[in-house]
């Protein structure tokens, strides 16, 4: 018998435990802050690019400012061969999802990276500007390779999001669709003290480097419980409308069906809202307004989205979280599944960057402690 | 200005606070317990091998389970041609340490590894063997690409510390250099939640895989406040010896100077222990007696940490940490400075895949909170 299996062991995973101070982000039930800007404020006003100066630098950018940093971001999309070469040895390992893709390629760039070893803040805010304009050229990469496509090289007359979106497929986004995903960047660049910023901030805490902060937190965002959310729910969903197509099961039945067997449900409730997620409203809505163009074949995703939600809150009290709009959205604009969560990366690394910038320019190693509950007193011999 | 450097930013880094449960290990300042044995008895009467069972499976095997467990580990001791191609290609970058060549083949073992998705107990513990048999292949394979020499594939008939130091240089070692490096490897096998064990749990806990908590891990332990101040201990010793040749100053005065410039002196303090590391002295006698049988070319080194050691006690109250001892013994052994910390995790992988099993097994998303101390009521327009 194991240990392992005894239900003492079972944690209270820090919730509600203030674990350090920042000036990034605030995120309570009544709003989210990225550095003084409400995220209603910066979906509405700001593009990801400037959110990204914004977290980066900690100011909004003048005019100028935001030229020579947008220049910078576009001078950097291109990768090293190594790591294209590495992306297409590895894009359709079977055993490989696109998050593990991504984290190696990640990995990988930090060997390649001149300032790799150097934990100043002036070598981490040269690195976060070279991931970030780099991970979107990881995603479409890979996305090519997958798809046994030729690779697109970045086009520089694009902007962050149309860029991504351009180099995923060949094809230069619409306006609409350039829109929708700055948005969703918008949302997904930072969240406070979140599993995976933490665990950027642990790793940086040591004073280690920013591509291995940031590996590992790509290796924690991709769990189901955190970023691989948008995936589940879009998946989920998918689930639902195969159960349904019959016609011997509606929605209503496939939820209490799920309640019963007390299936957690993917994109609902969050460690820290409990009135909702500031961002859901905000994707959702314009999800549904990209779906409206297209027709009932991509409204009904939403429609049914906005049952599963009734339900989950009429029976439940639980609030969809960004992710569960995030599936929906993604996936009318075509998007294939496996990506959403690195896309999320491609937003999120720029909260990471800013966490490990202000971990290492305040630092104190992060070394919690343990309760024992194990044995005692054994004798080897 | 950036908020970054406000002094309000020093965070605690969770000193003192308790985290969470483990049955794993009990570290406390009047002992440090695996699985209820005490380090002094495993280091005397376990080897490595016995040790990776009790972490991993969480009791003492009996003769023919430590037979079996043995010839499994032998058995995964190859590497997929992937890793070994990735390996060559990067080992020698400039810009690349071998942690982070480490950590790059890991992610790509996940890749391959045909449970890598599968986060059930049984995958887990299959994927724990694998890590802990390949990793000293992964070190081996990258010494001998950075020294220019053929591959040397891993030997069969050695014991996992032994065939360790046989794959890193090609010549069998000795029957005592293979018990040092057996002690060493008890030693570094599990700390309860040190930054990378924790960092390994908070990657685990969002339901990601092992092979990404790992990776995860393995940077964290990189930090020279972490693994990596094994390294830095030997080259700040070596900086003492050649500052000290010339006869203009001395060990006494090379000491009072860094006093005075508040230098960071490494393998020293712990966040836990403050009475001193129940690992340094074993490992202490260890080493000398190792450099005792060279000759004094080798026990000038420990002479000199002696002296060192006694300075650090008399003017600051400060015990050295296990790394310190660590680094000098692995120098006498000839063991190049940058492996000494993937050596470590070569031994911690078990303590780090043991945690990995108990978070699964008990699972809560660890996701604290952060006090927020930025701006307030920006608008953006």
């Amino acid at each position: 018998m194991s240990a392992t299996a005894t239900p003492e062991l079972k944690n209270s995973g820090l919730q509600g435990q203030v674990a350090g101070k920042t000036a990034i982000c605030a995120v309570n039930q009544t709003e989210l802050i990225y550095r003084g800007y409400e995220i209603a404020d910066l979906a509405a006003n700001a593009t990801f690019e400037e959110v990204a100066y914004l977290l980066l630098i900690g100011a909004k950018p003048s005019a100028s400012e935001l030229a020579s940093f947008k220049k910078e971001l576009i001078a950097e999309r291109q990768l090293p061969a190594l790591v294209t070469e590495v992306i297409r040895k590895t894009a359709t390992l079977p055993n490989a999802v696109p998050m593990d893709i991504l984290r190696t390629a990640v990995s990988v760039l930090g060997h390649l990276d001149p300032q790799c070893q150097d934990v100043s803040k002036e070598a981490d805010l040269a690195k976060a500007k070279r991931l970030t304009a780099k991970i979107p050229t990881i995603i479409g990469h890979m996305q090519n390779v997958i798809d046994g496509r030729d690779i697109v090289e970045p086009d520089p007359s694009l902007d962050h999001a149309a860029n991504l979106l351009y180099m995923m497929t060949g094809t230069k986004p619409s306006a609409e669709a350039a829109h929708v995903m700055d948005v969703s960047l918008v949302l997904y660049a930072e969240h406070d003290f979140n599993a995976s910023t933490f665990t950027t901030r642990v790793i940086a805490g040591t004073l280690s480097d920013m591509h291995g902060a940031v590996a590992g937190g790509i290796a924690a965002l991709k769990g189901p419980l955190h970023g691989g959310a948008n995936e589940a729910a879009m998946d989920m969903l998918k689930e639902i409308k195969v159960d349904t197509a019959s016609g011997t099961m509606n929605v209503e039945q496939w939820m209490q069906r799920a309640f019963t067997e007390k299936r957690k449900l993917m994109g609902f409730g969050h460690r820290v809202y409990k009135n909702g997620d500031h961002r859901a409203t905000i994707l959702n809505d314009l999800g549904r307004a990209v779906a409206e163009k297209q027709g009932p074949d991509s409204t009904k995703w939403f429609d049914m989205g906005d049952q599963v939600q009734a339900i989950m809150l009429r029976d439940k009290n639980i609030f969809p979280n960004v992710d569960f709009p995030c599936g929906m959205t993604y996936f009318v604009m075509g998007i294939p599944v496996p990506q959403y969560t690195p896309i999320f990366v491609a937003s999120r690394i720029t909260g990471w960057a800013a966490h490990i910038i202000e971990q290492h320019s305040n630092n104190k190693l992060i070394r919690p402690i343990a309760e024992y509950v194990g044995p005692t007193n054994l004798r080897w011999k």
